[in-house]
This record gives C-alpha cells, sequence and structure tokens, in this order.
C-alpha cells in the first residue's frame, strides 16, 4: 500500500510480518537488546520484557492482517488488525525508531477496553 | 521527525497539527464530506459526525504534542500525546486515507480504558 522504502519502513514491516504471522522470535530479533516500549499498560524494555508482551498476545490470535506500514529511513508505522476469541477486528498501531537496523523504541497503540470488558463479563 | 514529503503526508501534518492547536474547523476543512473513521467506539460518519467525536475532546486538551507524522501520497498515519485533565500523557495514532486532497478515511487508534477507569473512580 505504501510507495516509501526507507530502511526504518523495512525493518518495521518485517517486524509486523512476523509477529502477525506468529513468528516471534524473528520478530524479537529485529529488536536492540535494550528497546524501550511506550505500551498502554506501561513501559517495558528489553528483548525479555517485550517477548513477555507479545507472546501471551500472538498465542491468542486466531487470525491478523496488516493493513499499512509506512516510514522513512529512522521511523516507521505499522498498522494491524486481529482477531482473538474474546475480541474480533481488534487494531493496532505502532511507531518505530530504527538506529543502526534495529528497532531502539516502539510506541505501542491499542485499545485496552474490550479485553477489560470482555474479561469482566 | 520524517524526510518524506507525499501529499497524504503534508496533509496529515497539517491536520494533526490544527486539532492539537484546537483549530477544529482547520483539522474539518481538510475531510472529505463522506469521510469515515473507524474508531475505537465504533464508525463515525461524514464531516458532522467526525465534528461531534473531536470537538469534546479538543474542548478537554490541556497541551498536546505531535510526535511524528509520516506517509506517503495516498496514506500517512500521525502520532500525537494529549493531556487533560482526567488522563495525562495519552497517546493515539491514527491513520489515514487521502484522495484528491482530501482525508477520506481515517483508522484512530486510542486506548478508552484509563479515561473508562477514571470516569467510574
Amino acid at each position: 500500500m505504501t510507495t516509501t522504502t526507507g530502511s526504518a519502513q523495512k525493518i518495521a514491516d518485517e517486524f509486523v510480518h512476523a509477529w502477525t504471522g506468529r513468528d516471534v522470535e524473528k520478530a524479537l530479533s529485529l529488536l536492540a537488546d535494550d528497546v524501550v516500549c511506550e505500551a498502554p499498560g506501561g513501559r517495558i524494555e528489553g528483548v525479555d520484557g517485550y517477548r513477555g508482551f507479545l507472546q501471551p498476545f500472538v498465542t491468542m490470535i486466531t487470525s491478523a492482517t496488516v493493513i499499512d506500514v509506512l516510514g522513512d529511513d529512522t521511523h516507521a508505522a505499522a498498522v494491524y488488525t486481529t482477531d482473538t476469541p474474546l475480541v474480533p477486528d481488534f487494531r493496532g498501531i505502532d511507531h518505530f525508531t530504527v538506529e543502526n537496523g534495529k528497532i531502539t523504541h516502539i510506541i505501542c497503540v491499542f485499545d485496552r477496553l474490550p479485553m477489560h470488558l470482555a474479561r469482566n463479563a
């Protein structure tokens, strides 16, 4: 969908296709060791921290679609939607900072309310 | 922060700077009449529908910062953070489709949980 071809865009594209394809370790291989992720629930640090955030979610996914990946050489954004048993058509957008070929910073945005309501139902 | 200069990127940049600067009507002037917005709470249609979504939120903002705007000629993403009395440092990311110089489609992603919890507190 996008015509930009910066290196951050390419890495973000690999990253989001990896985890939406359930290849968590491939996705994690694109992160810097000291990656910082600002997630809705708070700050996540390091590859192991991110694994603990991503792996349980990926386990729940029944289908996932990458809607778009935009970016340039240093920053990118990936738009996706996932289906899980609790919440269908769950959209999120991640914003990435890439340095030296690795993702160093992620702003991860999604709506926690549907999951909160489903779990309390 | 971005080096891409597609027309969608420019329009998204104008749009997010307008509303974060509390100029709702300037932002609305960049929307197609039949704009569709997929928001966390559901589908919003038309400029008047979007006004009803944006105006109450802008009224609550005490400060707002545009973090990044990425894009190409047809699509863009804008990353922002806002402070409101109920929820500080509230991040959102919007994804835009632009046709003929107007925004025709928005995927709007933010976390409704902090506001939900604050209102029920």
